[in-house]
C-alpha cells in the first residue's frame, strides 16, 4: 500500500525497557527486577493519587469533562497564571506534538541540542521540517544562537531544562539572555519535565512560567506529572503559554486526550506536596552516593539536576554494560543510540541503589 | 505568532456535554442530572475492570510496557488474528489519527458519508487533504462508489458500521460488494465502535475482522472499549489490519499512548463478557421503549443498531429541545451542527429513560 513519503524517515521512540519484558526474556521474577531505566519516581504513586483513583474507578465508563477545567484551574492557581494559559496533554509529550505540528513544515526548520529528549526530533520528522542540532551534546546557548543567526527559517527552538538524557541544566539567566535574541515569531519550547528537581537543587535553575511567558510571549513552558509527581503511567502533562499560542495548540488537541482517572490522579498529586518534596529530597541524598561511587571507580559523570545520572565510559562499552545488568534484572538506559558511550541510571530508592552498586561493581 | 496555514481550517470536536458543566451552568445537583449525550454504557464500568484499576492504582507511577503485548495478545485471541495485526490507540480516535496522517495529504482526497463520526473530517483537515462527502446523510454504497470512480485521488474511505451519530448500519454483504470495487492502494477504514451492538441485533451486520482483512488487505477495522465495554473515560481503542498497514501506523504511535491502568482495565473488560452481554441485551430492550414512544408521539426516528437513537423533527426545533432538556438536567445531543433538525439520545438505564420520557413529554 501507498503511504505518505514522510513516513519513510519517521522513527519510533526507544523506550526504557519494561519489567514485563525482562520477566519474559530472561525468566527473572518480578520481585528481583529493578527498573532504573525510565526516570519514574521510585517512591511510587502519591498516596492521595492512589486514593483518588480507587475512589473513582467506578466512573471509568464516563468520558471526562472535555474542558478539564478543574485540573487546569488547580494548575493555574499553582503557577499564578490563567486557566486560558494552560493546555493539557497525554504527557507533556503530546503538547510537544501539538506545538511541532502547529508550526513546523517542510519549508522551515527546528533547532535543538545534539543530545536531548528524543521526541523533539521524532515529532519534527513527522512534519518533514529541517532538523538542526548544536555541535555539543549538552546545551550551550552560544551554539544555539550561532545556528539561529545563520538560519532564518527556524520556527521552533527546543530547550530541555534540565536536559534529558544528560542531566545538565542551563541557568535561568543564560536562558533569559538567549531569549532576548530570539524573534517573537519563533516559538521557544522550555521543557521543564524535571524542573522540580533542578529548582530544588539550585535556585539559579528555576524557571517561573508566569514570569517567563509575560517577559517572552513566544515561549511555551512544559511540565509533567510523570516524574516528581509519580504518575508516569497516567500520561498527564501540560503546556503554559500566552493565550494565542494555547488557542492554536488546542486546535490540534483531540477530544478527551487525558483519561478521566488521569485528570483526577494528577489533581490529587498536585495537592500531595509532602510526598513530592520528600521524593525530591531523597533523590538528591541518594544521588550523592552515585557521585561518590563514580569517583571511587574513576567513572566520569555529568552533574545532574534531575532524578537520573549519566555515567560516561572510556574503555568499557556501554551497550555491553547495559546488557549484562539486564540479565541480572537491573534495567538502566544505554545511551549508545545517542552516539555516547554512556549509561543513564534513574536514582532509585536506597535499597534499589544498593543493589545497583552491588551488581555494577561485579562487572567493572 | 506565525502558525501553519492549515490550522486556519482545523476545527475541534464538539463533545457531548459533561455532567460537571451542567452542574456549573445551571446549578443542578449531580444526582439530578442524566447524561444521555455521549453514548457511554449506562450500566457503568465492568466490575472486573473496576477491580483491576483498584488493584493496580499503586502502580500508576510506572510507564506501561510499551509493547502493550498482553492486551494485544488478548485481542488477538478474541479476534483470531496475530498480535502483529493489532495497534492500540487512546480510543479508536487515535488510530483514525494515525491512519489519516499516514496517507492523506494536500494532493489527495478522502471520502466519507455526509453525516458520520466528526473525527474523520477533523483529522483529515489537519492534513489539508480534500474532503469528499456523499450527498445522503446515511451511508449508501452506490453514492460512495459513484464518487470513488470520479475521483482517482481518493486515498482513504471511511465506513462507520453502524454509523454515529445516525444509527443506521450497512449489511456485511453490501460492504463486501463495495470493497470488491476498491483499489488495493486505497485504505478503507471500517469503524466498528458500535459493532457489538449491531451484530447482536442483526447477524447480517456482523463484520469479522479476520475474514475482512484476509479478503481485503486494504482495510483497517476499528474497535473500542468506550462503548459496550464501558470504559469511555479510559481511552482505549484498537485497529486491526494486515501487518504492513499496522507497521506504518505504528510509526506515528507516540510512546505510552495508552495509560497503564487503561491497558489493565481494557484487558479485564474484555474478559467481563457477562457484563458486556447484559448491557447490550438491556440496551435493545430499552430501545423498544424509545421506538414506541416515538410512534405514539408521531416522531420520526432512524432504526438504530447502536446504543443511541436519533429522533428527527419537522416543526419543532432540535436546538430548542436540547436546551430545554438541559435546563432540566437531561443531556442529549443536538444534531443541528450536522445540518439535521434532530437529536441523538443515548439509550439509558430503565430509570434514566423513564425520566427522559417524563421530561420530554412535557415539552412536546
Amino acid at each position: 500500500m501507498r503511504f505518505n513519503e514522510v513516513l519513510k524517515n519517521v522513527k519510533n521512540y526507544e523506550a526504557g525497557k519494561p519489567i514485563e519484558l525482562v520477566m519474559r526474556e530472561f525468566g527473572i521474577k518480578e520481585s528481583e527486577i529493578i527498573k532504573l531505566g525510565s526516570n519514574e519516581n521510585p517512591y511510587g504513586t502519591p498516596p492521595k493519587a492512589i486514593k483518588a483513583i480507587k475512589a473513582n474507578a467506578n466512573k471509568a465508563y464516563m468520558y471526562p469533562d472535555e474542558s478539564m477545567i478543574e485540573l487546569r484551574e488547580a494548575l493555574s492557581e499553582r503557577f499564578n497564571v490563567r486557566a486560558e494559559n494552560i493546555i493539557l496533554g497525554a504527557g507533556s509529550d503530546q503538547v510537544i506534538e501539538f506545538a511541532v505540528h502547529s508550526k513546523a513544515n517542510p519549508n522551515n526548520a527546528v533547532l535543538m541540542a545534539k543530545t536531548t529528549f528524543a521526541m523533539y526530533e521524532i515529532y519534527s520528522k513527522q512534519t518533514a521540517t529541517k532538523i538542526l542540532k548544536t555541535p555539543s551534546h549538552e546545551h550551550k546557548t552560544e551554539e544555539f544562537l550561532d545556528i539561529y543567526k545563520k538560519n532564518k527559517d527556524i520556527e521552533i527552538i527546543f530547550l530541555c531544562l534540565p536536559n534529558n538524557p544528560l542531566g545538565e541544566c542551563l541557568d535561568k539567566k543564560e536562558v533569559y539572555n538567549f531569549l532576548e535574541e530570539i524573534d517573537e515569531n519563533v516559538l521557544v519550547i522550555l521543557d521543564g519535565a524535571y524542573q522540580e528537581y533542578a529548582s530544588y537543587k539550585d535556585s539559579n535553575k528555576k524557571i517561573e512560567p508566569k514570569d517567563l511567558i509575560e517577559k517572552f510571549p513566544n515561549t511555551l513552558y512544559l511540565g509533567t506529572f510523570s516524574k516528581a509527581y509519580g504518575l508516569g503511567g497516567m500520561r498527564v502533562g501540560y503546556g503554559i503559554a500566552n493565550e494565542e499560542i494555547i488557542k492554536n495548540l488546542k486546535k490540534l488537541q483531540p477530544p478527551f486526550n487525558v483519561t478521566s482517572l488521569s485528570i483526577l490522579a494528577a489533581h490529587a498529586a498536585l495537592l500531595d506536596e509532602k510526598f513530592v518534596l520528600k521524593s525530591i529530597k531523597n533523590n538528591f541524598e541518594e544521588m550523592i552516593r552515585y557521585e561518590i561511587f563514580a569517583k571511587e571507580k574513576g567513572i566520569k559523570y555529568i552533574e545532574s539536576y534531575t532524578n537520573f545520572i549519566t555515567y560516561l565510559f572510556s574503555s568499557k562499552n556501554s551497550s555491553e554494560i547495559a546488557k549484562t545488568l539486564l540479565r541480572r534484572g537491573i534495567i538502566i538506559r544505554d545511551l549508545s543510540s545517542y552516539g555516547l558511550n554512556a549509561i543513564r541510571i534513574t536514582i532509585g530508592t536506597p535499597k534499589q541503589n544498593e543493589r545497583f552498586f552491588e551488581e555494577f561493581e561485579k562487572i567493572l
